[in-house]
């Protein structure tokens, strides 16, 4: 089968991913006087008077907006706003499917960073929750960073973080098979953009140490190299201390982990022979990976995961968000914070048993019906732990 | 039954009136790499290539944005857009039970006239239409106005246009039953804001003379006043010519028509008594009429029509915004012009047939069956005569 051929057929045939349906019935003029006027005035009213019951009296507490610019909408780049739309109509699906929660896309009609965080802003106060999607680097960091802070909602801007915490959870699992621990690494991490960045933030906060080079299409990226954004230089101010430079293959000599969100076929089978024993690599590269499992393993890795379903080890987005959607809308979390991130990754982790743990099983399969459950459980209790939680 | 105390407790029951569901099956693997990566590459390929095929590949087509900034809601003014929500979840209610379209409701938290522009027209690729509701005169006018010249999507405040065409339809029949011709009427609107206004546009549109008179607070409204609205004098200059003053019971006397979109009671019997023979009385006013229905009877008025269910002839605007839209999307109308408002007022009155008019029956029933898609092919035959269909 041709996958894209077919989808283009079905996606004529399906007329659209979601539907806008009426969970209260409108048969007759009763009905009607109280879902619509004249009742309707009095959950109007009280929401008036504590802007709080707006979570209780409409289905804001489950809903969230799926929301881009459509400029680096999965591997096609900017392909604007409507041509992004299957995509996060696609998103919103899995957020129903996979974790109960209403999601509605908005795709907005600028690339201007102050213009999407005011439109962002004004319609904070429709939805529980924001998740930001396909945009691109370096503005998805300054439009996440300033609608978190002005908005009473949370923000998640799943290209960053969801990556990073599902990477993070198969690097808990893939370390327990090689016998390493995180604080003792060398982690490459091929691609300095958004995902790229979060995976290298989301490490640290998990204890690696700062033996970690991230690279772009000049090498390995340093600090007080010209031409970085300010997330790069933020992020060279805390990894890559002795400010080496080199390539790809510079930076994998010696490495423990190899972590790819770059392009296809950029690690070769000699790269792989040249890292440490117990190599650990998850080119997660879409739909062809830096390097396949075949030659990476033939090369002398141990562990390898990639973005596809195809192979073992797939690194799914789908694994977090929607299980952390799930979790902090259940609490109210006014964000979606870092030890919430750390305790999404901890529950994917944990739910492969020592007795499952291998090389080819060190993340649960994306329908593994246990898995948005767990993180949705686990969010929640670090959002009241961290003081994020409204209920 | 208390209509509000039950409405708010069902509303706490209900958790939300509209929900987000998806309409394609992601049951495993195979359906994900179809309806998400990476076969949505191609629908999104081919949106990119030519943007129209959102509306094939996407909900696009069955889409309808409900808006507010929830300044006007209901009659509880301007109580936020948190507040508004109900209003506007159960607006989405009906649009998908009257007129199988998706409706999605969104509230901004903004009240500056160009910031509301500015977010709706960043959203409209979005949608295939947008429903203003519940916006406060006089920036209703120039949002819509200004909405209407930059969106390819059509535009639709119904708190003007709704009321307008739904009233327009019972005075066609309301004319049959006491004989007269809309061109020979003496016309009194109580209120002058975004309903009022738009009532006296369209009955000019349906062929009323000059001789109707707009009254609020003041009393009659005319041509050189101070303190009018930018609408208020436009419509100055097509009514009440010979710029008339006094109030609404001078207003009355000797006039042919009166529609109400103001407050509760301000008719007293003696002023139906001061009106032309065969007077016709819209007391629209909810939920307490200018005048009760029999009362003004009892005063001489052959016909009353009044905003509630429990009265005859209830004129309802969800006679005619499902079915305005419906017919839009169905041919991709690029606007919703006035020969689509007319055709939907002929659409509605042309229901009640000869043998059933009566002064108790000139208007459908809210919850007879053919009125959204009778005026859903009459909108998309006039979108199409007036050339703004697009399919």
């Amino acid at each position: 089968m041709d996958t894209q051929k077919e989808s283009l057929r079905l996606h004529k045939e399906w007329g659209g991913k979601i539907e806008v349906n009426t969970r209260v019935p409108v048969r007759n003029s009763q009905d009607l006087s109280l879902a619509y006027t004249p009742g309707v005035a009095a959950p109007c009213l009280a929401i008036q008077e504590n802007p709080d019951l707006s979570y209780e009296l409409t289905r804001r507490h489950n809903l969230v907006a799926v929301i881009t610019d459509g400029s680096a909408v999965l591997g096609l780049g900017d392909i604007g706003p409507e041509a992004g739309m299957p995509v996060m109509e696609g998103k919103c699906c899995l957020f129903k499917a996979f974790g109960d929660v209403d999601a509605f896309p908005l795709c907005i009609r600028s690339k201007d960073v102050d213009e999407i965080i005011r439109t962002v802003a004004l319609l904070a106060g429709s939805f529980g929750g924001i998740n930001l999607e396909d945009i691109a680097a370096p503005r998805c960091f300054e439009i996440e960073q300033r609608l978190t802070e002005i908005c009473d909602i949370p923000i998640f801007h799943d290209d960053q973080h969801g990556t990073a915490i599902v990477a993070g959870a198969a690097l808990i699992n893939a370390l327990k098979v090689v016998g390493k621990e995180i604080g003792d690494l060398k982690i490459v991490i091929s691609g300095a953009g958004a995902a790229g960045i979060a995976i290298a933030r989301h490490l640290l906060h998990m204890g690696a140490g700062p033996r970690m080079y991230l690279t772009n299409r000049k090498g390995i990226i340093r600090a007080g190299q010209e031409g970085l954004s300010p997330a790069q230089a933020e992020i060279c101010e805390l990894t890559n201390l002795e400010r080496a430079g080199g390539n790809l293959k510079d930076a994998m000599a010696g490495a423990d982990v190899f972590l790819g969100v770059s392009g296809p076929g950029l690690v070769s089978g000699d790269m792989v022979k040249a890292m440490a024993k117990g190599a650990i690599l998850f080119p997660m590269a879409n739909p062809t990976p830096e390097i396949f499992p075949e030659e990476a393993l033939a090369s002398g890795a141990k562990v390898v995961g990639t973005g596809r379903s195809d192979f073992d080890n797939q690194i799914n987005n789908v694994l977090a968000f929607p299980g952390i959607f799930r979790g902090a809308l259940d609490v109210r979390a006014s964000r979606i914070n870092e030890p919430m991130h750390m305790a999404a990754s901890h529950a994917i982790a944990s739910l492969v048993s020592p007795e499952e743990l291998s090389p080819g099983y060190i993340i649960p399969h994306a329908f593994d019906k246990r898995v948005g459950p767990a993180v949705a459980k686990a969010v929640a209790q670090a959002a009241r732990d961290s003081g994020v939680a409204r209920k």
